[in-house]
């Protein structure tokens, strides 16, 4: 049984939907492990991750319309200071999740057939945002 | 320190709460692993995963009727040639998720007294749903 | 490769955010692990955990409104018999989640700078709230 980490950058232009699918794929590659769990942890609380479908671009549009519906710049928020983006992204952050585990069998990530993996930018300037690996296995 | 892995398919009839928690606990009995960690990973993006209390059905009821006001059918999707049901699944599934991890101590899965493990069926049509299951531990 | 398990219980006197990131380094720092997966986990489906901000106190504020906001007493629940707050307590629940899992690297979580780990108390009253931390690695 062996573990690997590694720490990502990715960089995001505004709200929206990032797949780095591919990348998860190609660093899994490189660890040779046919069975185990990668965990993909995002450290940061105005961005999220989220499991979304990689085919149609206007499922990911969707989805970004429909948080910033259900969590509005013009919310009635004490948390104000930062900028009218900022409490829905911690808002929307707290509606999805940081972290996913997704299992290794032989050699690959199970994805369903549609599934991809997203950073889900919730803030409206440039961010780079770093993201943490772990694989355990063998 | 050794690792398991499984896939089940689960049948739905239309959108609610099909729970899957026996199945989970008979499949670790096999596994005679006293410390770990299970994994429940659905390979979907229109179905997801619940724990959620596994006494009275009306909070399941509840729960579905939520989903489905937050989520409506006739939201302002760009995405609706799929069908109607389709993008509020997306939806609903963005709000809750497609991976559970947990802990296994004296042999057992560390569930609450009323915690049960559902599959949040979202679309409206009979479903096969794919579920993969990673345990690691000794 | 070993594992370590631990139930911790905290108090919660209402609803509202109750930050336990301390307690979850300081078990760390106990177990000698350089690198490794730990896995929290809630026992309970009226209670749920949050990674957010760590910082400005309306943040939390702003969450504990927001949720009941979008999760209001006064809905058309069904399951009513508990409390007011019971039914919205579950859908808070299923809208977070009741389970994280952090890497550690170099022997220490690899939280953000502004991440904290929070129990999410959705109940009016107190309550004493079990949570199983799961740890493996090296």
């Amino acid at each position: 049984m062996k573990q690997a980490t590694h720490a990502l950058t990715l960089s995001t232009r505004g709200q929206g939907l990032y797949e780095f699918t591919l990348t998860l794929c190609e660093w899994l590659q490189h660890q040779q492990m046919q069975t185990g769990l990668l965990t993909v942890f995002c450290r940061h609380t105005s961005a999220s991750l989220l499991i979304q479908e990689n085919a149609d671009p206007t499922v990911r549009r969707d989805i970004k319309a429909y948080f910033s519906r259900i969590a509005p710049e013009n919310g009635p928020y004490e948390h104000n200071y930062e900028g009218a983006d900022d409490m829905p992204a911690h808002l929307k952050t707290a509606l999805t999740q940081v972290q996913l585990s997704i299992p290794v069998v032989n050699g690959s990530l199970v994805f369903g057939t549609w599934q991809g993996v997203y950073l889900f930018e919730h803030r409206t300037h440039p961010h780079r945002r770093e993201i943490v690996l772990h694989l355990i296995g063998e």
